[in-house]
């Protein structure tokens, strides 16, 4: 690769994702000026040719107008980062949001900012820690023309054509979606796809873990079951007699299975680096996406019950759901006296 | 009360629901013959007035034929008296399950009693610790003039009318539900009928503690928000702000509301006891006919997601998703290098 | 009943419940002065004894100051009419907002009409068309003195302690609980405890009607089976062959069972009305406190899962899901060339 | 490629998995034996250098010992079929079924074959109508030494090695997963394996259908509301305003996101050839092993409300729940007097 259209851009935040945008971006010809709270970072970059910059100010007065200018920040802090760009920064210049930000502050800073003649541009980002080499799959929001000016950017971050099958019935030859990035609509679009993205990758995950939670419980017969009236025997128990190898079960799912995808792949990794997953507590995080996918399930009146039912299992995961469970224990309790069990 | 049609009844199974049957049916005139592995659970009831029986042979010879032999047993164990007991009936001897037998157990057995000529009756029982002065809700299963020929032992251990206002649209003035019992079907079909009861409970119970616990949290904009990437900040803290008394929010909700239930009487009952429920873990056991209720859902193709995730709840209770989790996590760590959290 | 503290109430909105509200007030003893858009329905209170006004000024001129305004509107219409009644009232006077407010609503105004000395009250009412004479449950929220000045009101209102058998281990001898109504905190905190509620009601209702439904389908293995790759035979027929009466089932479970409710009396009823629920097409609304519930379960981390599903399941019986099901139609038609099945 | 191990397999069962089965074995130069009801299926292979029957007797004979027969056929037939062949085959012949039978099924089954000294092999295979380009993804459950028999044929028809990246992780070297067919266990384990996973791909279908349904309602704000009390007016329309082309999100998911799968490349194919998935009726069948798998997991007591909700949104989407929306409605009605919706 090598892009045909070299651009300039600048880059405020060099976590994980930030810093290996910015490497890839170089690879393909671009230039990029960096800026980071934590100057080690900044130097890390310089010596990969990047232009390093010290403070705010610098970093603007080191990027060409009109200044193209990335975000890749925690949802939370973009704004304070915002409010002290906004004053170095001027007309025609452009910012891109690519981290988490809920689309609802998209549309609110996008109007805040054409008040300043400034352009705002959403970009979901997703591929993780393995963008630099994969690509990254990009959902856009913003301005037609401020889109388009930027496409240069966005095919080099992207994975590009090569990386999956041409999809046979596409008969259409616009658009760069096959090319792995999408302008999805006005401000808030992109990170509006990019949010229930994360909602769907939710619900993929649970369905994958729960089936595996499953195979791995297939021995369940073997177990010796107590006798009395709060315990359910199992009463088919010769038929829970299986030792499955679940880490073999992920792997083998990887190739011509109807569930063959990047999530199956991962775990497959995860359990060859660690066949009984020890090391993981499980207690699982949300960030945001899943919480607003399903708002918006509920704003739009679409039953989303798999979505949401990953999510609150995430909640689950975090003994959140303990005070219910003990309402439960305490109606139990009141109407038949059961004790409780203390496994 | 008193009933006009005294019975001799035999009771095997002196636990709290089959002790408080003897007591309410010997206080409206019937005779019971009382039969246990507890020999002091056995004294008791004699010294109440009943006749003990010291083993299943004095028991089944101090019944008038044809015999009424009530069984309040654990489900698992019912297949293994009824083997000892068989041998010592005879022909036009009836047999009753008062537990929480599987509905199909019920129909096996029947079966095979009949080739005996011994008749059987599934009778399902709810009512719990309460029900020696509220009456049990019964459910019945078996052929019909065995049922019609218990009626008087039914109608005894049954609430009656005066525990609820009559249905206002209610015309029929055939049949015994508005007396608190009620003939399903043949065999199967009375415990059927209270394993769906019990589905019914469980739902009902995750509605409330779910309620409850959404409540009990109106304060969580209080809590101090971490700023990180992996942390949804509430965005809306003001709007979490409340300190709401849970207990007393179930006590009125037992009037007027259309929540009102016994349910949320219960509820008020243990936060009136406990008000932040200290001494309960949590730990939802879960008796089987939840399960099976599960079942029967798939089977006849009809969902019931709520009922079925009320059941889930409580194995998420016991933390049986605990591999899931993990699994979750570690796909997390793939491909976001996401570090855990501990709390 | 006869108050022995009568008060002067203004009721906006003579609906259903409006009505039935002031019919309730001036049984007791209270005076009302009644306002709606529908001049037959003033008319027809003040000939039963309210003061009828036929203008808001009107309305205003003629309630006693320091004036106690219950509105009794749709959700959609309180601002409105809150910003005519605005320049009319005086400082001191208090506004109740009866209706189904969001509780958030109920925080922004509160705070809009302290500026000008208003007060204003939030109360949750639940009862629907049985509250006039059951009386109506009230979850309360506003500032201490404004409430307890109003508490005649509630009193009265409410169901009072008769209506439920006191709560067994309650010590405490103070609060209103037990009388119906419960000042739950300030301003928004009876809205939120009402919206709970009903989120509450909308999960006890879709286990009893899952319940239910099961029950009717006990039937399900009398009906003939395909033979073809598509569709799942019934492996277990013979275990469903029962035909159970529904709505004497609801009945029976009206007296002694656990899952007793006030719900539980209402489908015994329509039932009793109406065998197989002819006329009720099963398009089901959901008036925007069962979504508010689930939108607080998700901003507080509580999971809510059976809650979030019976919302769904409403979703789902308006046809909501159509898309999402012809997407999975055609990715099965991809992936495995399956036909669609007609029915 | 070509085997370095030729067989000989008879194939039971023509259609479109079974005949593609066929087609792949030959390619890599085995004998394929071929049978089926469906003369002309017959006739059809034997044109492509399979060797035809025209009974199951002459397929038999036709066979060379121990003879290897996969049967590929609706489950429910399955039995009728080895009936008609136990009595033709003899001692050491090997039967696999490679269709969806429950793996219960399979134990029964090797157990009674086991008493005539004949082997069984249950076999799930994935791959849709695309295996015969793409390979089967194989889950195999037997005796190790009838599966290590049988290897050649396992090798021939999965998708072998190439077809997916290593798995970075992984260190053993044995084993054949990464070659996408593996020995799970004993019989049944192979189809306990195969139906975990179609319970797999129905959560998988769900999260992916709900996301794209959610993202195609993101113009839900610009429909006009009705103001009532039954409606939930859509508090926060400006943010529901987008048109966003649900088919192009699907293909841009398909390169570099962590939602990609070989779900999202069928969807993006869908709509590429129908933009509205004109000619769906969404009447989404369910063919069993998605029911089996709750059946497991609420038997094992692990949680698994992901894939059970995907399974209920398939009944509701053949309006199964008809019958409990009724109920819904006719409480509702009874309450409140809420008068239904008609759309």
């Amino acid at each position: 690769m090598a892009t045909d259209k070299p651009m300039q851009l600048g880059m405020i935040g060099l976590g994980r994702m930030g810093a290996n945008l910015v490497r890839r971006l170089m690879r393909d010809g671009h230039h990029c000026v960096v800026s980071d709270v934590n100057a080690a970072a900044v130097a890390e970059l310089a010596g990969e040719g990047a232009t390093g910059a010290d403070s705010l100010r610098d970093f603007v007065a080191k990027l060409d107008k009109p200044r193209a200018v990335w975000l890749m920040l925690p949802a939370a802090i973009v704004d304070s980062i915002l409010d002290q760009l906004e004053p170095l920064l001027e007309p025609g210049d452009v910012l891109i949001d690519g981290g988490n930000s809920y689309y609802r502050d998209d549309i609110t800073r996008a109007k805040r900012l054409a008040d300043k003649s400034l352009h705002y541009v959403d970009c979901g980002t997703s591929g993780g820690v393995w963008g630099l080499e994969r690509g990254y799959c990009l959902m856009i929001g913003g301005e037609d023309e401020v889109v388009a000016h930027l496409d240069p950017i966005f095919k080099t971050i992207a994975p590009g054509e090569g990386c999956a099958e041409p999809t046979p019935s596409r008969s259409r030859t616009d658009g760069t979606a096959p090319l792995g990035y999408l302008h999805c609509g006005p401000n808030g679009a992109g990170h509006f796809v990019k949010m229930v993205h994360n909602g769907v990758e939710y619900g993929m995950m649970a369905a994958i873990a729960e089936g595996l939670s499953i195979i791995e419980r297939a021995d369940a017969g073997k177990s010796r079951q107590e006798v009395d009236a709060e315990t359910t025997p199992l009463r088919d128990a010769w038929a829970y007699q299986y030792d499955i190898d679940v880490g073999e079960v992920a792997e083998v799912w990887r190739r011509g299975s109807v569930v063959g995808s990047w999530l199956v792949d991962l775990i497959a990794d995860a359990f060859a680096g660690s066949p009984s997953l020890e090391g993981f507590a499980g207690r699982v995080s949300d960030s945001g996406e899943g919480r607003w996918t399903v708002l918006a399930a509920v704003d739009e009146g679409v039953p989303a019950p798999v979505i949401t039912t990953s999510l609150y299992e995430r909640f689950e995961s975090r003994q959140a759901g303990e005070f219910t469970d003990k309402i439960l224990s305490a109606m139990r309790s009141e109407f038949g006296g059961h004790a409780e069990k203390k496994g």
